[in-house]
């Protein structure tokens, strides 16, 4: 195998694959990346963890077409230092890949391509394209609420559905039963029949970086435990969650009867600085709703007592409800308007959180006795 | 007690204190900053760690002079959080004080002032004026190589000495066994009778970053134990290291005849380069040197091999050495010019580093076996 390609270009790619990469393996050859030089002048970089696949092409000058595969990282650590604006030669034989560019040569033992594996992915029946961008809020407005306990496995990922009401739906779920998060989109077409799915959490974050840089449209393809994104240069493939997520319409409240609308950026400086003395264990907010305000407190017996006044409106009973800060901020962090409106039943109800009843997100929170 | 303040000129003023305090304190009183508001418009920011202390005092309208301490990293958290632009006023009273801005409003515990350690300075006999641009250069020159290791107490710091020749000399040095690191400047008026002293690292970083918001002189004032840095606005006084610096002067090489001229960009480049094969262990780069070429190379029984050819200006014997690539970095990061001189005997020799002979700044490095 030979092939020469410009600096930027491997960089990139390789910045892609070698973070599917895990720094740690048992199985040295899932800390390479496979590099095929192919005849019509491109190179493919392949990265896998064995349940996530990153799938490369990108622009080369192909002396000798061939493939092998070699440590991802530490080829990643040396095009990332060769000179801007320098071309870089890949030859493998023997065993042995040498990379030149400039003054410099690097020689890197390989591994065989034969014992690279590559994820199958079967037959993929359902297909459809979303925006990049409505995939993008799909993820921002759900992530961060998926939950990182092993043990509730079914919980470590994205749920996507679809439903079939007069107004066909996609729906993104994520929860770890402290607060759900869920965007709702419409059905695209090619989506009918799509079986339900729990995307893991590291394919969400590698594609999340993906599409960065992508513009335009990305095409989804999967079955009952395989998913295909197809970002034009980039293709990732990753394996299913398998296991049932909760029916969490149920957790969604429709009764609460109390709203609050206020401005969501000074509600959440306001919950940021009164947490500020709050202790790493409760990081509980104490929210006391009374006409037209919030008070914002928090008591540490540790370090003392914070209070803000936030101006809102809000014409119900008075009362009083708790909330972990962070989660709270969390969901704040993604309502985009100038309103944000909170619906609350009692201290002890889930909570329920969005822009307004046209926004796409929607958020529940359980509270926290304080 | 009870004063107002703007709230960038607190977090400022705070910034600095906060990074004296240590996270963790066995003696309670140690985290907390006292806080004195003085008659003539002024507020009083200390803090300690029994070995260093800052002094700092800013502007504030007092409405009531007084003096209490309460936790440094708490306030500054809290300061930090509060919307720009915003009033400050801290309120004083009762073992508590309550700081207040905007809508907001924190009650914190406070400890009495009195409790609070000062370091006594004692006589500080010797007392001169540096260019604060010229005090940054000797810390920036010779901080790195600081000793880390506890058991050489007196090598984490910087040595300070002054010599008495036609032209009397002002010179800091720094060394932890592989690498020395020497500064040399005129001998400011007043110095001449100073005691040789060791600053330790803490003060050394502190004092760095307060130099970069000073112009114009810093006041240093000193005994054998204590050194007292005046920066205008900031007073930093700090134990010395209580210990004797080795003779380095006999470590420093005069008689290397081979000498090695070249670009410390290029070079510095190069070496990081082929240093990316090299195991976090050794970090070992060889330079085979050759007429007009130094060809630099890293083997790592386990990524393979890496060689760099460097031109540069040699006509003595080819021959090879070896140098650990993060400290031969350190040097060549200082290295302001376009050529680097590097003066070498042989293989197991001390290697001198330096600009030129008119640089205030000269480096020794110890090879390694390679």
């Amino acid at each position: 195998m030979k092939a020469t390609i410009e600096r930027a270009t491997l960089l990139k790619g390789l910045s892609h694959v070698q973070s599917v990469v895990e720094r740690r393996n048992t199985i040295p050859i899932l800390s390479n990346v496979l590099i095929e030089a192919q005849g019509g002048g491109s190179l493919r970089l392949m990265a896998t963890d064995l349940d996530l696949q990153i799938d490369e092409t990108i622009a080369a000058a192909v002396d000798q077409p061939g493939a092998t595969t070699v440590s991802a990282h530490t080829l990643f650590d040396i095009v990332r230092k060769l000179p801007e604006g320098s071309q870089v030669e890949l030859h493998a034989a023997e065993g042995r890949i040498v990379i030149t560019a400039g003054r410099a040569r690097f020689t890197l033992a390989t591994l065989p391509r034969d014992d690279f594996p590559v994820i199958a992915e079967g037959e993929l029946p359902t297909s459809f394209e979303l925006p990049a961008e409505t995939l993008k809020q799909i993820i921002d407005k759900t992530r961060f609420a998926i939950s990182t306990e092993e043990t509730r496995y079914y919980l470590n990922g994205i749920f996507l559905h679809v439903t079939d009401e007069a107004v066909p739906l996609l729906r993104a779920a994520a929860t770890d039963g402290h607060r759900l998060a869920r965007v709702t989109v419409a059905r695209p077409d090619g989506a009918e029949a799509m079986p339900d799915v729990i995307v893991p959490r590291k394919c969400v974050a590698e594609l999340r970086k993906l599409l960065d840089e992508v513009d335009g449209s990305v095409g989804v393809s999967l079955s009952g435990s395989k998913i295909r994104f197809d970002l034009g240069q980039a293709i990732l493939t990753s394996k299913l969650i398998d296991g049932t997520f909760p029916d969490y319409s149920r957790v969604i409240p429709t009764g609460n009867d109390k709203l609050l609308k206020l401005d969501p950026r000074s509600f959440m400086e306001g919950v940021d600085r009164v947490s500020t003395i709050a202790t790493e264990k409760t990081r509980a907010v104490k929210m006391a709703l009374d006409r037209d305000k919030v008070t914002l407190s928090v008591t540490s017996p540790e370090n003392g007592t914070a209070a803000e006044e936030v101006p809102g409106d809000y014409a119900a009973a008075p009362f009083e409800i708790g909330f972990n800060s962070k989660y709270l901020m969390d969901i704040l962090g993604q309502i985009e308007g100038d309103l944000v409106e909170v619906h609350l039943a009692d201290a002890a109800a889930p909570t329920l959180i969005r822009e307004n009843d046209k926004s796409p997100a929607l958020y529940v929170l359980m509270p926290m006795r304080v």
